[in-house]
C-alpha cells in the first residue's frame, strides 16, 4: 500500500480537491468535489461538511462511497473504494474543529449543522502511465 | 435546462477532463477522470473508450451513471445523473471515429476495442456561490 499513499502524497501536493461519489436513494453514483481530507492516518480519511448535504443523507442511507485524487496535467488517478461514516459526536467534532470554521458553521464546533466524514478505504486502483492498477489497503 | 447549458459550457471552455462514476459489481461508487464528451447534444452526451476497460463491464452490469464537470478554481461544479450505454455496433463507431484515435486503438474504427459511451442525462445539480441547485433535464 505504501507506494499508492506516495502515488496519492504526488498528487495531494499539486492539487487542492479531491471528488467524493456517494449512492443516491435511486442507486445512481453522485460525484462532488471537496476540497482535500482535512486528515488521513493509514487508510482513513476525514472531511468535514454541513450535516444538512444531500450527501450525508445518502451516506446514512448507503455508506459505500469512494474518494478520487488527479492531476488531469500529468494523466494519474488514484481512486479509493470503502466506506463513509457520519460523526457527529461532541469529541470528534471538537477534535478536528478549527477556528476558520465559522465561515461554514456559524455556531462553531457545536453546530449541528457541522459534522465530520470518516471515510475508510478497502481497496484503491491507481491510474498512470496509460493503464490501472488494482490494489488492497 | 438552458441556463445549466450554459454553465456547463462555461466550465468546459477551462477544463480538459470530467469526471464519470459507475457502480461497481459491488454496489459501490467509483469515479476516473475522463477527457471531456466528443459530443453533446441536448442531454446526450457521448464519449469513447476501450471496450476492455473497468467501466465499460460496469456499465453493462448497471447503466446507473454520473458525469461530473468542475472548476475547482471558482467552486462551480456540474453533476448529471443518467444511464450510460455502451454502442459497439460499426455504423456509431465510424459516425465517432477520427485518424488520431490510432494512438488508443491501434485496429482503428473496427478496432473490438473501441466503443463509443452514450450518457442520456436524467437530472442534475448545479453548485455555485455555495448551494446547490436541482434541475431536470
Amino acid at each position: 500500500m505504501d507506494i499508492y499513499i506516495k502515488l496519492l502524497e504526488d498528487i495531494t501536493k499539486r492539487e487542492s480537491v479531491s471528488f467524493i461519489s456517494s449512492i443516491t436513494k435511486d442507486g445512481y453514483p453522485k460525484t462532488r468535489a471537496m476540497l482535500l481530507p482535512v486528515k488521513r492516518e493509514d487508510n482513513v480519511f476525514w472531511y468535514h461538511t454541513n450535516t444538512s448535504s444531500q450527501k450525508v443523507q445518502q451516506f446514512r442511507d448507503n455508506p459505500k462511497a469512494c474518494i478520487y485524487f488527479c492531476d488531469p496535467a500529468s494523466y494519474t488517478g488514484i481512486v479509493f473504494i470503502g466506506t463513509m461514516e457520519v460523526l457527529e459526536d461532541q469529541e470528534t467534532k471538537d477534535r478536528f474543529w478549527k477556528d476558520g470554521y465559522t465561515m461554514y458553521y456559524s455556531k462553531g464546533a457545536t453546530d449541528p449543522d457541522f459534522c465530520v466524514l470518516k471515510f475508510t478505504a478497502q481497496e484503491g486502483d491507481y491510474y498512470g502511465n496509460f493503464s490501472v492498477t488494482k490494489f488492497e489497503m
